[in-house]
């Protein structure tokens, strides 16, 4: 039987979870839902030597909710990823949907959680990187220490090579112990090609023993409106309404972290995101003028094995002034979790 | 290539197939459908040894009718289920989508079809069971001959932990030729905690040289609605437009059945099914006062190998009084079907 | 672990293409798209033996878009094939979702592109053979140099076999260098029995050293007001809106290609579609009268390996009077695209 040609991955990861808040009464949830550290998956990939050190290289990723069995996306199949591309000396290319590049350094490299999945431990990184986008062709390359990453995506809109169209690019060096990185995305809006969502990042990371440090900053301009639909939890207004095109948001955005490998079986994770809005609009209510939230989220794993991890984890966001409009019912919401991540 | 951490299986059921009558005005149809055995899914599936008797394990299956490719559930990619747990000597922990406890002792032990496919031969147990549910927590342990199964499913409303929520517990115990089991299982309906779907069953099995010999009984109490959903054929008025809330219908359901393998290839399956309920509802014609409903089928299996068979089937439902809402055109239908089906 | 059952297989054809004109304003665009060559696809298949030259044979394949991730057809897995069936000396049974043996000829056979991918370069194998058909049981055997095709779909209207329904039936015959087949497909409008779509084909091959030079025909007779939908190219009046059932359409439709392997890499593709089409209906717009449409296609491929190809394709269609309905903007759009294929 032929199966050499492509490898079936992925990660169940499902928790039950208390909210301290989960719709406009401010009244208190318990669920089983898709879980804190991932987002399940499943993909099939492969690489193909054709010689020379070129690779002939695919991935076809699906995002599952692993508390329903329902796609994450209704109808994209490969939600996630779905790329095919060529690597070599040169660097690889890859064409299709994909993550951001700038998504890729926070999950890769510089998010205290890798990015998370819930909506209260991941907001932050997910409405500065928009997480990943259609028809991108996406490079990367290594220049002795420097890694470089730069991705055009396609708007598609007759008439327009703007509208719709999306340009990022990120740069990582590592020194040692020491790691610094960023990069730039700028999302042009598929209506109004002068309506742009803007975003530059600056990261750091540190090894220190067992124990890794991690803190960046995000500068994000969004006058295409969509930051309200990323950073706002479910059923907020924030969420369900989205921003107003046209009218110019501004975040500054700043996140801490530090990860504690405490002993083999046991790691330990800590992380702040604070951020300060300006102009916050939400489609039904108007401009709400400028707020501030913050989020602290602790995650304790122990690993069964390399694939198999049992977690607590709790998260707490408060929300002020405009920043409101991205909870539901109260100013702040508290999360905790038990929960098993599975790697195949 | 890494391919050991997933397994993949499944089974495409297709009959072609005859209903005497299948529509309002009562005409026959005749039908490439979706098989009489089984429903049609791929899955995929996993277990990690993680030391000391302790295994992680996973399942992602796919429903889908194999007449037309189409998924059995919009959206729901792995509508049938998608769980992750661990198993050890203390029984086995799953989380996620899954069968009801009580839908498992059917198809596993005492249903003489191990739930068929058609809506001819499987509203009994599929109505019974309500099948599966989401956000859904398992257990299941052996106790020396007793095998025990509990589930709470979070019916994750905020405010309340009964909406929506479900409760089920099983126990099976073989002694021999002999097998006895039962359980209980509550449904409370998503939108008033008061309305609730409540099911007891107790079964029995007898085997006996070459046959087995089924039966059982449920009792089922039904102010959700929800009975008429699984009961009623497709396009019936009780499948279409669903029961009406806090009206409590009461079914008292009995089963009887036997399988007899007369050759190494061929076996043999005959299953009757008997309901009296009372109090019947459709949303659209009220209460409709008492009905009753027989169905009759027959299915004659020739093993090609253990993983193909083909078969012959017939199926005769009749309907009496409410339970007319049930099928559609006349009080009964005959369906008669060749098929295959292939697992693999 | 038992991954000895299945098969998975699957390409990835991912394309950057520019349109000369793509909206109702004539503009040009510019896409990253799912690929030129082939439709991106992945599958599941299988074959057991079962002894005395007797197989059971099953394939699960979905088609999905790879610029997207999204499913080909909404909500339908196993959108391009979903069948099970038995393959002997007497030929091969399946039972299913299934190409029409008319596409299968043209597929496999005849048509200059093996049929393309795009609209512009695909539109008329597509519209005369209609590519595919839930709920089809298909024959296919050989008698000496004679292979032959027969397929029943069933239309799964109570009270009536007609409505909805599909025949189809093709032979070819190979004798050296040269080959013949033809075909014959009726499907039944689903609402009106006297409503039909006929297409016969007749097609020929002959291979001279290492070029091989195709030609072939088709009559369709269409009142089910299909043909629009499929000729149409995405956005175009004939796509959206679809023909007038109940008013005969007919087309006369030739193509003629040749395809040359000028090096053991690089190979080279030429074909061109004419059609002259009579009695051309479009929905919102009534009967547009007689038009006439050609299409002029070449393909250079240069293989990375077996299995990995990159390309460079150019496309040109020019339309006339009631054909213009099958066009966007202009009356001519030049397509250039430059894509990766990688098959697995």
């Amino acid at each position: 039987m032929a199966q050499t040609n492509v490898t079936i991955y992925g990660i169940v990861d499902t928790s039950i979870r208390y909210l301290s808040s989960d719709n406009a009464a401010g009244q208190k949830n318990f669920v089983i839902t898709n879980g804190a550290i991932s987002n399940s998956r499943i993909g099939f990939k492969g690489t193909e030597d054709l010689g020379g050190g070129l690779k002939a290289i695919f991935r076809l990723e699906n995002g599952f909710n692993s508390d329903t069995g329902s796609m994450s996306s209704a109808n994209t199949l490969f939600s996630r990823q779905s790329y095919v591309g060529l690597s070599g000396s040169f660097g690889t290319v890859t064409l299709g949907r994909q993550q951001t590049p700038l998504f890729d350094l926070m999950a890769d490299h510089f998010d205290p959680l890798t990015v998370g999945n819930y909506d209260q431990n991941a907001w932050m990184p997910a409405g500065a990187t928009l997480i990943r986008n259609s028809n991108m062709l996406k490079y990367y390359g290594t220049f002795g220490g420097l890694a470089a990453g730069i991705s055009y995506a396609a708007g598609e809109k007759a008439g327009s090579v703007k509208l719709g169209s999306q340009i990022g690019g990120t740069l990582a060096y590592t020194a040692g112990p020491f790691a610094i990185g960023g990069g730039f995305q700028q999302t042009v809006s598929p209506t109004n090609s002068d309506w742009k969502d803007t975003a530059y990042n600056l990261s750091l990371s540190y090894t220190l023993g067992a124990a890794k440090l991690f803190g960046g900053y995000y500068r994000i301009k969004d006058s295409t409106g969509t930051t309200p639909a990323y950073f706002g939890v479910t059923n907020s207004a924030a969420s369900i309404n989205g921003g107003i095109g046209g009218v110019e948001r501004k975040d500054d955005a700043y996140f801490l972290g530090a990860t504690y490998q405490a002993t083999p079986a046991w790691s330990l994770t800590a992380a702040g995101y604070y951020d300060k809005s300006k102009n916050v609009t939400v489609a039904t209510l108007g401009n709400l003028g400028d707020g501030t939230r913050y989020a602290l989220v602790g995650v304790a794993e122990y690993a069964l094995s390399k694939r198999t991890q049992v977690y607590g984890t709790v998260d707490y966001n408060k929300a002020k002034n405009a920043a409101l409009s991205e909870l539901v019912g109260k100013d702040s919401v508290t999360g905790v979790a038990v929960g098993i991540r599975h790697i195949f």
